[in-house]
């Protein structure tokens, strides 16, 4: 079975629901019991067979070399609590120091105590995600600082549009979590955005979200709001992980304060850490590729390993984002040849340590092009034959990342829709293979009217959100519309439909209540 | 080794250019002791392990269904001299009657004779390419009735945009070889078209092209026109296959007269012939992708088998062209995710049967917007994973094959080169892996002016030829130009710098002097 492509549903965890939840919601029981009406998309799973970059010595060479930075070199490691941590497990710490070497046999043990797969609990369990092995979750973009239509042009991040973007990734049942801030909305304090906005992800979706690691405050609260928001106990949030954090290095080899405060606050409480060093071949990393991925497997590695040191079977997640610059101008450069070969290269490791895999959707692109859709395309090549788990940024990137689009999102959504499609079994039954059917035509017929078309034709093939197959002549009566154009009207649409998953009263007020409560303390202190 | 990618050059057969070319070409031989200026995407070797969509038992199915479907229901075989040969050959003729059945352990014997590989045969024998196997060859355009660049728009074949796109096929070493016609000069009286055309494939190119299948004097000139271009004995061109001829049945289950013909002229003369069914789902064939297959594989089996009984060992491709239609308009659909799995399914019934694999770099969008992007990397994606040794349509494809764009063209180029430096091999040396830069770098630096940076940063990455990099407002100053801005400007700065490929003067006026002959026969006899 390995060579074929199948469809294995995973276990949607339903029956770890809490039973105070289900009777606190009355008839939601009834309601979880039916799929939800777009549900094609949930719980994907990619059995393809995966492809290589590396030859097995390859990827040992890769290994050796990033513990050899790990035990020679060391990572410059920012906050005395985390180096305090990991000098009892065993690291080589000098006090008053930053630097930090690790043995490298003691990293791999830590590294092994991580879990191979585990389940990110949404508060409608219909959206739980299982992360790991085979299965294939899209998260939407995140941070980006601009936001764009073509209407609206590019702007900086506002509350309106990142709740539009929210309710955008609600709308889709193929974009299984949200994956921070769709945009950056500067116009709340950052004393308390992260209050509103968390507020907003408990709100205007059921689908699990992530939380910023930028001071223990900020996590504390992400914490809790997703604890209410599933309406449980502390004690069984520590049991079903609802919640994750991004966790970036500061390439080369360092680790900042707030990224290490986060791995604490959040493994100690088992909640899920993606460990992603960024690492641009010739800007922050090497300007090889293999170069790049050996700098990003010691960082994630050391991150990684720190998560198991603070809880031993701490769900984390292998982050690879590595990519090349423009050398002409340093410009960093998505969806290239070497961010596939990267991506690829990524996965090897991943599955060397059966960690899950975190990889990205990316593109360069100014605006919705044919190289927004090229440089996606290829992402989503690699990272569906590299074996990526967790695909961050799968709808919306648009500008390196710079800037969250309207038109982008539908686009990768319907790439994403195709993607699945293609991971879907082919239907290889005697009734498929149509015998009785070409009996029935025969030579020099068609097979527009046949009984084996017509009970098929309306499901038979993937519906697609965005292509434009009209003749040339009707499509130019209809304005030469563009995928832009498409993609323009259909966020609107969709936005215009949009729903709010249900949510119960008493979780809302208990939202809120808090909400007001840490905005009366002032949320977190700001330097400005 | 199977799960890495490797490049391993082939044979590119310059012993087997004839002495007595050489001597006449006088110079030539230095010529071709160095490589053209752009050689680097010549001789591609795709080793990336293959994707299957199919078990080994639904593989056993497919090949099955097929062989019943010749047995038990036939081909209509459309020309009493292809009749005659395969009742001479053992298959179940009635007189008069277009109807053949084929007894499946004939049909297999005679695809047993068709060779794994081989090479196709250019007048400049660097551009010699390999065929089956790892082989990846990249054929232009064909066929297409109408042509268009953004100022000009869209308008009829003509004999000047006919030129101008086999000088753009020339222009790229990504372009192995040209694919038929890019555009049908319609300007050019039919009975002497192929005359021009193919003169002009010989003085524009120094690559192998195709004749086309439509009527035996078409066949005789095109080999005429290849055996005077390469200037060689009519012996050496059986020994050497140097023209290709596209065989389309007419789907359901027919071979027409002129297809048929085609085969019996070029496989009697060793040519290479690439059988194709073109087989849409829900259309000419049923509406389920696998039984679209099943039919595609019956057709394709059956013109392989017959080019063995016209002459054992005679080269020939199994070509697959399964995509769905669009069932609200019955509109062809290509590039979606039913195509990318016809095209992997092709590929496992091709190297089961051992026979080079011919398929499509397709899209069906109406213009160069992002739909043309992804539906072409959707069908390069499959094509890469699934195993196509030779690729048509591999640039310049739009609205579904109806149009050759320019600007479509140079899109092409630049995928298929990503496509080229995504499979060659990742630098996994130890100089690679730059554990030195990263001690040199250590914690917190960069690496844009280290020593290893320096010395390789000029050719660490593909440069390509559309993507805008520049930051957004460089980007706005410049216009905001977008992909298909870029790839206007590029094609006619290509056009502008395209020079003539040598050509002997002695050829080029055997040459002149044969299609001179011919036209004065009056070329051949048209109905118009």
């Amino acid at each position: 079975m390995s060579d074929i492509v199948t469809q294995v549903p995973h276990e949607t965890d339903t029956a770890s629901q809490p039973l105070e939840r289900r009777r606190r919601a009355g008839g939601r029981g009834a309601e979880r019991s039916r799929k939800p009406a777009g549900s094609k998309y949930l719980n994907l799973v990619n059995s393809l067979q995966k492809n290589v970059v590396l030859t097995p010595e390859a990827l040992d060479d890769i290994h050796e070399a990033s513990l050899t930075i790990l035990e020679e070199i060391g990572m410059d490691i920012m906050l005395p609590e985390a180096r305090e941590r990991m000098k009892a497990a065993g690291a080589d710490v000098t006090p008053g120091k930053d630097r930090v070497r690790f043995d490298r046999a003691m990293i791999m043990d830590y590294v092994g105590h991580a879990p191979k797969t585990f389940t990110m609990h949404a508060r409608n369990p219909q959206r739980n995600v299982a992360i790991g092995g085979e299965n294939l979750v899209f998260a939407q973009i995140a941070s980006a600082p601009f936001v764009s239509d073509r209407e609206g042009g590019r702007r900086a991040g506002n509350q309106e549009d990142y709740r539009k973007l929210v309710k955008l990734a609600q709308s889709y049942d193929i974009i299984h979590t949200t994956g921070g801030y769709p945009v950056e909305p500067i116009d709340i304090h950052a004393s308390v955005r992260h209050l509103d906005c968390l507020s907003d992800m408990v709100k205007l979706t059921d689908k699990v979200f992530h939380c910023y690691s930028l001071g223990q405050q900020r996590n504390l609260d992400g914490i809790e709001i997703a604890r209410i928001g599933r309406g449980i106990s502390m004690e069984q949030m520590e049991r079903e992980p609802s919640l994750f954090t991004i966790i970036n290095s500061s390439s080369p080899l360092r680790l900042d304060g707030p990224m290490l405060q986060g791995i604490i606050e959040m493994s100690a409480r088992n909640q899920v850490v993606v460990v992603t060093p960024f690492t641009l071949a010739g800007a922050m990393a090497p300007v090889t590729i293999a170069g790049a991925v050996v700098q990003q497997n010691a960082e994630a590695l050391c991150g990684i390993a720190f998560t198991q040191m603070v809880r031993k079977g701490a769900p984390v997640m292998y982050g690879g984002f590595t990519s090349n610059v423009d050398m002409k101008t340093g410009a960093p450069a998505f969806g290239t040849p070497e961010y596939m070969k990267a991506v690829i290269a990524g996965g090897q490791l991943a599955r060397r340590y059966g960690i899950p895999y975190r990889t990205s959707n990316t593109n360069a692109s100014n605006t919705l092009d044919a190289q927004a859709a090229y440089e996606s395309a290829l992402s989503l090549w690699a990272l569906t034959q590299g074996g990526g788990n967790f695909i961050m940024h799968a709808a919306g990137w648009s500008e390196g990342g710079l800037t969250a689009s309207f038109e982008k999102f539908i686009l990768d959504v319907d790439m994403l829709q195709m993607v699945a499609e293609f991971l879907t079994p082919l239907d290889v039954s005697q009734d498929a293979l149509a015998l009785d059917a070409v009996r029935d035509v025969g030579p020099g017929g068609h097979y527009f009217g046949t009984a084996h078309t017509l009970a098929r034709y309306e499901t038979a093939f993937y519906s697609p959100i965005l292509s434009d197959w009209r003749n040339f002549e009707t499509w130019t009566e209809a304005g030469r519309p563009t995928t832009y154009d498409h993609a323009n009207r259909v966020f609107k649409d969709v936005l215009n439909k949009y729903e709010r998953p249900p949510l119960d009263l008493a979780i809302e007020e208990e939202l809120d209540a808090f909400v007001a409560r840490r905005k009366a303390e002032g949320g977190v202190p700001t330097d400005f």
